[in-house]
């Protein structure tokens, strides 16, 4: 069977507040998608954590010392240095342009993923609560959502509710990589599509066993998602997924990440 | 426009010295397609290492001392040792049960590549030449493809040649990852697929810069490749893909590797 990915056009800028559930389900009325058994929508971060409200305001930031000596290291402002460390664990290489950390939920990654590029600039984007007014002086970052999985979950709920079939949800970021060049798309938060697929103890058509046992199938999956976002990300930041190969089933991040004891290159 | 991956089922059981080209020409047509410009097939790196009669006979291999080392601290087979170790550049990490090496064709995995799972019991491989008798006591493991770049390069222009039409072919391999459990899909050799797609200086629907300026695009198909060939890879060695969102062009491998001086995990 062939594995489908459609990017939904004419998604909407996103704004805090906004219902995703209702976007998507007008986005694929929109693209004559009727939702079928074993569907999986691909989300990308950033539509997440704008209807979330991820966002910080930098002239409010305040860094620590460890913050300003890493912005020393990295040539990164202190500010969003100071984000960049409240959102991780531990830092674990810092050279110029680049901090690489083990973010909270987890998984290792470029500047905790706070995207720096656009949220600041964009003249839609709410400021955080009304707390904060949304002057010239502000400048905002945006973080990744609080709890992918959560998010992901509640969105695949919804969807499964109003379209009476069983579906998959899957939150994606692009990652680079230690030793090869250019991002892929990597699950940062999932519902109900299995982080990983266990082929121990199968064997394959002549009945040997197969040389791969483990397969990262959420994360090939949100690289191909990754790949049809692409450039106009902005524009499609929903995947829509027909075909894939496995059975749905209940999931979560934790299951994809290696264990620390088992890390060789921390 | 959707992205489709159709992996070509009937495909047979792959000899040292098969035509790739007239395999993949007979499995497109027995599966009703007719390659379109701009179409990329995904080829598994086994059915290519095979053809290519890439197999050694471990019965046949005295380890080094180096490898005898190496064996005592991976728990693994000293003759298969000495097979990957003369397949890499540099060997970066050991514990029981995993060598991880940088393979002589530059990229960073387990085992260089080397296929030890079923190779060894398959009746239907020939031995690699006539020099060696496929007795009871030959134990053959299959090498990855000598050159994968130019491997994909010449199967590419015998298909344009036949199809008339422009194309691309990449040779995936799947791959552990230094954080994340599972594996992925990524391009070992390719031909005309864009190994990476830089969007530096571009903007997004609203004019500002993108979050993500290069993208491991090459890498991104062959993970979502690696997921349709999944379980049944015995069965399914090679994927048609259409709709592939960016140009097809010229590419080697080597645009792809973080080059060592930049590498911050080695």
């Amino acid at each position: 069977m062939a594995l489908t990915l459609t990017p939904l056009v004419g998604i909407p800028m996103i704004h805090e507040g906004d219902d995703l559930s209702k976007v998507i389900l007008a986005a694929l009325q929109a693209n004559d998608i009727t939702l079928q058994d074993g569907d999986i929508l691909v989300l990308a971060q950033k539509i997440v954590s704008k209807a979330e409200g991820r966002l910080e305001n930098l002239a409010e930031v305040s860094p620590s010392e460890s913050a300003l000596e890493l912005a020393e290291k990295s040539g990164k402002d202190p500010r969003l240095v100071e984000v960049i460390v409240r959102e991780s664990r531990e830092v674990l290489r810092v050279k110029p342009g680049t901090i690489i950390v083990e973010h909270r939920l987890g998984f290792v990654c470029a500047s905790a993923g706070v995207d720096h590029s656009n949220a600041s600039l964009d003249p839609q984007l709410p400021p955080p609560g009304s707390m904060a007014p949304n002057t010239e002086d502000a400048e905002w970052v945006l973080l990744l959502p609080e709890d992918p999985d959560a998010s992901a979950q509640a969105l695949c709920n919804c969807l499964e509710t109003i379209s009476g079939v069983k579906l998959g949800v899957m939150i994606i970021d692009s990652h680079g990589r230690a030793w090869r060049l250019g991002t892929v798309g990597v699950v940062i938060g999932l519902a109900g599509v299995p982080g990983l697929v266990d082929l121990r103890g199968q064997v394959d058509l002549f009945g040997y066993p197969l040389k791969i046992t483990v397969i990262g199938a959420a994360d090939e999956l949100a690289a191909a998602a990754s790949l049809v976002m692409g450039q106009a990300a902005e524009g499609t930041p929903v995947v829509h997924v027909r075909g894939f190969p496995y059975p749905l089933r209940q999931s979560s991040l934790s299951e994809m990440l290696r264990p620390r004891q088992e890390d060789l290159f921390r």
